[in-house]
């Protein structure tokens, strides 16, 4: 047995290549509450349970012994040391009798019943004492064993969100399409300021989707009534489907319920069917895009974030014939950074793969025509209608929702026809589904073909955020400084993330939400702020007023602090080279206002005070009081 | 290496199970087209993927050599006879010799590079000649190696649709509001009458639910702008998962993008954190929990479709403490066959089960309030308003769709609360997702609700559907039997089921979608008829002569035809007992209906015929014909 057991030991590749470090680190690790690969098992359980040999050897022993710690007893018999206890297990005995023939049937020769070590955390009652399973039956349940407690395990499912301070309260929030940016609360009277949400543009209240969508809703009523193949297939979907395809650039584009589906579906969907598939993933990917990894069973690299060599190594490592799909975002959304969406095409080219755009976060908001960063690096050729041989020309997946700055619900991937025509005929969640109310595409459209002809309100959300950022910085409150139109705030505690968030909307009437693990590491917990075109100086000067004040009183560290602590995150980092803006100066037409006002300063003999002062929170205001009515009176509709 | 391969083969509870005749019939299948899981790799490479062992092999060997087929290589150097050729390759050569010892980082000791038979249907270039592996440099990729293809992926992917008639072609379907059910095509002038939709109450025309949608949309905007956490809750999204929870009797209820959504992402959440957890799901599962079971990566049991019998030795081969899912439907939507479910409360009671229920199609449909048929079947208590108890009561999950007979879009669990706030604290399908807009959320609940109260609809859509099946009957037209409100109509051939349903749009106006593989399986394709409470005589008529017409047309088989070979899925059985609708002649008043008829035919001396008449279509349009007006004027609002 002894010369088998070694034997197959260094034939598993697994157990080859594992550390006794790493192999206790991972029996007591628990995946995060975001995967669905684990829970209250441990990562080692999780792996074990993939495996044909430990697998099946589980759920035999576990059959016959009539409780869930079968791993245990398997990596006992293997030899191993048993983890799972409470860091006081030794080494299980090697040498057991069995008390049977290993059964053709249950196909395991892991069939002996010595005492084992239980797993923590085992939900049910027949584990709590140390009853010795060796008493029970083999083949027969567990007389003696009760049933599983489910709400038991709900009960500790919850504990454990509590405890670790991930549970989720949900705020009452009715934004209001005659008031934006404003909302009620459960009453009608408690009203508050949004500064979270990301209907970016103000487009949920634009006259032109809500009129769209009225027009539809009492022409062609409230749902599609089927599948796209089953009589929901219709008019809005064909004609959102080619407005996205022509927002793009690319040939085809297909609508799903959400971004979120699109992302999974399309992933899985691709990554199960080419053979050998490797989907290389940036390390902050959206959970859409993890989930749709993990379901394609495709294996999974993960990059740096954001860092090109590092993907460059993983990418050279792989055969260049295999397919291979590299994942990324153009606006990461919790902290704003922005994607080397150029250099991660160049690579693709280099080592044979395709290119996965999330563009969620980008589209409407950049670009000339609003189709996301990808245009926005290509400004004038794309401003002048030649997208051909542009970057996002290059990407050979973008997918994007109708739910942020389009202000509606949904999502769509865009690419080649071929490409396009697959994923509709493959995946699941895409064909087993309802189509979006017809209602809903007509606004979708509405709100994409209004922002391909309307630079005003990316424009002004720009100017908006940059003021913010400005002002905020000026006070010491620690932005994480990034390129995009995302203002993170790092508080670096889940607790006082909450309070904060709590204090501004009972204190200030205004809402920012905390974003806590798992959304964001924990350490990293923030508010995440975002401004809109609605948001005009007084909603901005009252903004960072509170925070400053909450800052203050609940004695969260500024700028300075963490720039005593060497830095972190991007906060207060020594000499850190300055992040500038994906929209220009001269793109947003600041430097041209800029020199306006220079020159009415000079003309009033106050040159030296304006030209002294840098492009501060002061002068983005300044300019923004003067550029506001012209750009709202040019794009802004009623 | 001999007694090493013979004891690891052993070992391999996988290779110990397996004949050799069916591992050859698993390296020739390939997963079906709705399963992310295969595409173009046989079963038996989707399994040795999963295998730590091969799985890893397969990479290395396919990282060194340059190539896609690793496993045949795998399989060789494990004395296995590769079965990936064309059926002619013999068995590989057992004794080779190492080119040089394995390396520790790649953790593999499958490094050698004999030559090794290529699996079929290999896509990329290289794989196309009997290129000799052997001359590639283990460790570097093959410099002679192509890029793989991807626009010949998805050509390959597509062109298997069409070879196997699962391709499919979208209509154009836009259906009217104010001419329910019909709709026009492409142009506005080609009208034609829809037949297949979901929308089963006509709600997504009704003026409660769109006056609903309208104001919402003019108060609170078009989207939701954010995920429920981060500000995309609201009040509708509060009311209307009280307006559910209410109408199925339990604590609490959770809206999410889409029923699909719903399914997959609660079966995948409580599968995988559960430990150990088996869900047993119904052979005829819909795709959304088929998906939601794989996502898990929980053990899946399948049980024969509404088979108690199966379903209970299934149950009681498993340890009782170990936590277990039933997951089944209440209407299967392509057949109309309707779920066991007391029987199955029973058997999750006594197993220590809890029970899954998709009410998906029935929701609207069944029960004095349009809970679905688990309220049905407790009739007169619930019409009481004594839930308590009840069937309805004892289920632990029911799930349901604001996209069919509620004429909106979403989908929805509900259950305990401590079930429900789980699945509301774990499930990435609901917390990375933008929320519902508001406009849905508060026209779905004005259904609900308008259903709660009025019974016309359904009651109406019952006799339209009896009238419906009983004239095709007459007319020996095949439709498979069942107690529900689906009429599907056996075609039997993927070709012809395609050209009926074509005929009858181009030639008759009607839209009937053909049911083809992979939504039921090959030989059992037909059409599916859904009748509605607009679907009213003259409709009807053309309907049941269209089809007439085409059967003859076409040479579709008839009932006799079915009959004269034994019968098949109820088609045409000898002797078999007829199907009682759910919904009972007292439910719909139809017992008092006929005595009516009766009574006024025995006064017109007319007894005879009268009462020689069974409940057949004349008779139940004649009492149509009676009842309508005053089903119509009591329920559908203008």
């Amino acid at each position: 047995m002894d010369s088998v057991l070694r034997q197959s030991k260094a034939m598993c590749p697994f157990m080859m290549k594992a550390t006794a470090a790493g192999l206790r680190a991972m029996s007591t690790a628990t995946p995060t509450a975001v995967s669905p690969g684990g829970g209250a098992m441990s990562k080692l359980q999780v792996l074990a349970r993939r495996c044909p040999i430990m697998g099946k050897a589980m759920a035999v022993q576990s059959a016959r012994i009539g409780h869930a710690g079968g791993f245990s007893s398997v990596a006992a018999k293997a030899g191993m040391a048993t983890f799972h206890g409470h860091g006081k297990t030794g080494k299980a005995k090697l040498h057991t009798t069995r008390s049977q023939e290993a059964q053709p049937v249950d196909g395991s020769v892991f069939s002996g019943h010595e005492k084992v070590q239980l797993p923590p955390r085992l939900p049910t009652k027949q584990h709590a004492g140390a009853s010795p399973a060796a008493t029970t039956r083999p083949g027969a349940p567990d007389s003696h064993a009760a049933k599983f407690d489910y709400e038991g395990f709900y009960n500790r499912e919850l504990d454990r969100k509590h405890k670790d301070k991930s549970y989720r309260y949900f705020n009452n929030i009715n934004r209001l399409a005659k008031e934006f940016p404003r909302a009620h609360m459960a009453s009608k009277e408690d009203k508050v300021t949004v500064w979270c949400a990301n209907d970016y543009l103000g487009m949920g209240r634009n006259s032109h989707v809500l009129k769209a969508m009225h027009e539809t809703l009492d022409e062609y009523g409230a749902g599609a009534g089927g599948t796209r193949n089953i009589s929901g297939h219709n008019k809005h979907a064909v004609e959102l489907e080619q407005t996205i395809a022509k927002l793009h650039a690319q040939d085809a584009a297909l609508v799903f319920s959400s971004c979120y589906v699109a992302n999974d579906a399309t992933l899985a969907t691709l990554g199960s069917k080419m053979p050998d598939c490797v989907i290389l993933s940036d390390s902050l990917n959206h959970a859409s895009m993890i989930q749709g990894i993990r379901h394609s069973g495709a294996k999974k690299v993960i990059f740096k974030h954001n860092d090109v060599q590092d993907l460059e190594e993983k990418l050279a490592a792989l055969p260049l014939h295999v397919p291979k799909i590299i994942a990324f975002e153009s606006v990461y959304s919790m902290c704003g950074s922005i994607g080397p969406i150029e250099e991660i095409c160049d690579l693709a080219d280099k080592y044979g793969a395709i290119t996965f755009l999330d563009e969620v976060h980008a589209v409407g908001m950049y670009g000339p025509h609003g189709a996301g960063v990808a245009e926005h690096l290509d400004y004038e050729a794309h401003a002048q209608g030649r997208p051909r041989g542009t970057i996002m020309d290059r990407i050979d997946i973008i997918t994007g929702t109708l739910g942020k700055a389009y202000g509606c619900v949904g999502g769509y991937i865009a690419g080649s026809a071929k490409l396009v025509d697959t994923v509709r005929s493959l995946a699941p969640g895409f064909i087993f589904t309802t189509s979006l109310p017809p209602s809903v595409m007509a606004g979708a459209r509405a709100a994409i073909e209004y922002q391909m002809e309307h630079q005003g309100d990316r424009r002004l959300q720009q100017l908006h955020t940059r003021a913010v950022k400005e002002a905020l910085q000026e006070r010491g409150i620690p932005v994480i400084p990034n390129p995009s139109h995302i203002v993170p705030i790092l508080v670096g505690n889940a607790e006082l993330a909450k309070q904060a968030s709590d204090k501004l909307l009972q204190d200030y009437g205004i809402y920012v939400q905390s974003i806590n693990y798992p959304t964001v590491p924990v350490g990293q917990e923030r508010l995440r702020v975002t401004p809109t075109p609605g948001h005009t100086k007084a909603y901005r000067e009252e903004l960072v007023s509170a925070i400053e004040s909450i800052w203050t009183e609940l004695g969260i560290k500024r700028t300075s602090e963490w720039a005593a602590e060497g830095g972190f995150i991007g906060v207060g980092v020594p000499d850190a080279a300055p992040e500038e803006p994906l929209w220009t100066d001269e793109q947003l037409g600041i430097a041209e206002a800029a020199r306006t006002l220079l020159q009415a300063a000079q003309a009033e003999q106050k040159l030296n005070a304006a030209a002294d002062a840098p492009l501060t929170g002061g002068l983005t205001e300044r300019l923004l009081e003067r550029e506001m009515k012209g750009l709202r009176s040019a794009s802004v509709a009623a």
